[in-house]
């Protein structure tokens, strides 16, 4: 599996999001506390965006621990909307084309998780994709397989139906190939503008994943808290394991939901995948 | 494009193969002469048969003349069947699984050429290759397509029909997509025992390819070359340009045709694509 | 040896710069005019100047007409200082540490050409380099001990008077060697605010280099050309070969010179090493 | 720091040694439970004799549970010496000339600990290192200028002695600094038929080191072992961490001990540096 974190608000320095904490995820590549895997050390990814529409994505095969590069990026780039994972391969290769974030137009997309039985259902999975979409594919991992089921179903549109209807078809594909729990993990994915987080499995045992308080409430529990007062109040994370131990500071994402945060405020609803069948044009 | 170099014989130490004669294959990586790309730089693999029936593969994604660990492997691993390749992407990314040659339990593959928009053809093309083969595809190369096309199609068994009906498939795809000169290429494939070469282009001007004379005949030409008595009756090379300048050396391959080598021996037949259409169970 | 090129202008988008013209530095990686040699592919790097005195540095051992991060750093990171370097290695093993520029505090150094008999006489240049400055020398070519070599002899201070101690150094030390023609190459530095270009070699025939012409005389020249009304005054460029062919924009940098480029303004200059017996205290 | 293991024995299939274990040396580049740092991901090397008498080296700088031409090669590869390396930078950059095992002529040497105050004391270091020798330095290890200094000091003649003498070095260079337990490692090294393992730190707190129980004794003890059936009786290991739970199997190497193996014979003898001031001619 893998770690992420997802980031909206003030402009900040990357190096700050990724090494400046006690379990920054930079830590957590070498050792998750709470991640299925302990070591996430197969390639890792930033995408942030910038003065243009698309953001831009840096995606590198080394562990993230020890990447030169990533640092002098960190140290140098600032962004209101940041996402950055680190992999723990289950089965495809280590190569660029793999790393998260995956990339469409003006979207980013990233997973933890897996979908079971990938290797049996992925010819089916991709036939369902829009053949349009189909050459945008550049990797081999059921993340970016998903992404694009996704895109089909109308992410640009509308994110939470768009994901339920993918993880749906996942669901009854894994039933047409007798796999009892297809869809495990969490999945960020956003514009630039929203940020929408899903977290579900098929199982009801899902990847860990918390989001940060509204920074209006932390200041008023922690009125001492310097850090506190440097961020924006539209400051919000997503994040598979909380960065610090900051009383009050991190909530856990609820089983089954889409949340979605704008301009720092947050929505948390249900979520259920939408099975192929019960689609009506 | 990309060139490459299949070897045949007696047990050659590969670092001899790949960078002991003036126009090695090293050399072609900086400064190919005949190539459709003068620099053959965007990784590179190497196949060989030892002990086992599988082959072994080692793919890089460094150009060819920097890999430090291709001059140590190639001074210490001998072989009487190697396949090696130097690549120039035509557009699919950089990175080891995409690196030829493309293994299937015995059997080797390697492409240089490429299918004319296989960005749009590629969808259709995949929804051809046998469903139990297509988690085998690792990479995004029309190469690899092409050579699981012909896996479909029976290679194991008759390469020169598979590959006739893979070529042909590609061909139908094409005219569907108008793309007018959809396949272009030379084609290496072996079982580690037998060794097939193909050249052929929709167009009918197809990349370089060269076979060596056979070393009897060679030898009693030029009776004072070391070089000559060294190596077995049965050494022939197949290759995308000729490895040095000894007269009748070299022998272009026709167009449009299969050669096969055994033990030493070479048949060189016509080859034409089979459509779908012409095929009769 | 190598390629680079050294921009001082107004902000520009790395992109731009390095993929946005004819002759670009893209395609002089594969294909240079005038480069001793013609492929560049060992590796690359580009350093720029931000928000923050200590400018940004990334480095890569892959190919850059391969590298698809320098691609997307490229379209978000605009500077006012950059650096850009492509490699063709001269025997030292392609790894980062081994890429320019070399950065040392404010300062960054790009070098193309050699130190001829550098693995005879490294040991005693490396006994030159300062003992506080010597930890910091992360790789192991010639370029980085020439750099090193020039903070030691006062780089921050006067870079002129710096250069010629080192390379003079460097001719000493060539002599006692028997050495001909030590030192060969072009050489650029800046602390970010102003940017030095060397020309030099032992043998008085140095690797190409280029100024660009200011930019009001240009506009004058071509006053339709829409790009030159695009860039600021105090834009000018360094370079190993000309990026295009507009009449009148290159001019060739005399042999045995230092130029130095402030705001737009330029300032030639003889340039004649500094023997170790010529130094006074 | 670093794991390491060394073979010596009847010629085995690398893969068998580095995979084939319950805590093969792959499971610990994840998860060490004895070494300094539980993930040894920086890189690794593998070091092998083959036909010539000059090893061969493979050296990567992704993490060895990843590799997938590590395990290519390990399928095809035996030897009757190996060593292997993963590595856990405690500084210095992670790139192939960092990797152990580091080769001179038929020498082979690895190294798990580090030099404290390395970076004060490299410069005089070096200084000691044969100028004739000192070229041959390719990276930026502690590791690898020990491996200079024993070379400088007679390691192809007297092993132990130069060994000795190195450390002896670096403990006198220690003193000079003020670095109270500059030395911490285990030490392999061989020329291809004999092995010798050095167990010593400056505190007298080593990192860890087994070695195996001669086959012999083994049979004895596990009569129907069907593993202990296959191998020779000169089959021995060397190990930074048992391979596995055989009882009897594997006997720590005590504290500031040289062992030697030859043929299946060990012999271990006390080990203390060697000064400069108590060397005489």
């Amino acid at each position: 599996m893998c770690r992420w974190i997802a980031y909206s608000g003030s402009p900040v320095l990357i190096d700050h999001l990724l090494y400046g904490s006690e379990h920054s995820l930079i830590v957590q590549s070498l050792h998750s506390r709470l991640g299925a895997e302990e070591t996430n050390g197969d390639g890792f990814g930033v995408g942030w965006y910038g003065a243009q529409p698309i953001p831009a994505v840096f995606h590198s095969v080394e562990p993230a621990w020890n990447d030169r590069n990533l640092r002098e990026l960190g140290r140098h780039i600032e962004s209101p909307m940041v996402f950055a994972h680190i992999r723990a391969s289950t089965g495809s290769p280590v190569q660029q084309t793999n790393c998260h974030p995956f990339r469409h137009g003006r979207w980013l997309w990233m997973h933890n998780g897996l979908i079971s039985g990938f290797a049996e259902m992925k010819r089916d999975l991709m036939l369902e994709v829009d053949p349009a979409l189909y050459p945008g594919i550049e990797g081999t991992t059921d993340s970016e397989t998903l992404f694009h089921l996704a895109l089909t179903y109308g992410l640009e549109d509308d994110p939470h139906r768009a994901v339920a209807r993918a993880i749906g078809l996942v669901e009854a594909m894994g039933e047409r190939h007798g796999i009892p729990f297809p869809m495990q993990g969490t999945i960020a994915t956003t514009d630039g503008h929203r940020l929408w987080a899903f977290r579900y499995s098929s199982e009801g045992r899902t990847r860990s994943l918390f989001y940060s308080t509204d920074v209006a409430t932390l200041r008023a529990h922690h009125p001492d808290n310097p850090y506190l007062h440097e961020v924006s109040d539209q400051t919000r994370l997503v994040v598979s394991e909380p960065l610090g131990d900051l009383a009050g500071a991190w909530n856990e994402v609820p089983e089954s939901t889409c949340s979605m945060i704008e301009d720092g405020a947050d929505e948390i609803v249900p979520f259920a995948p939408i099975r192929p069948a019960e689609v009506t044009a």
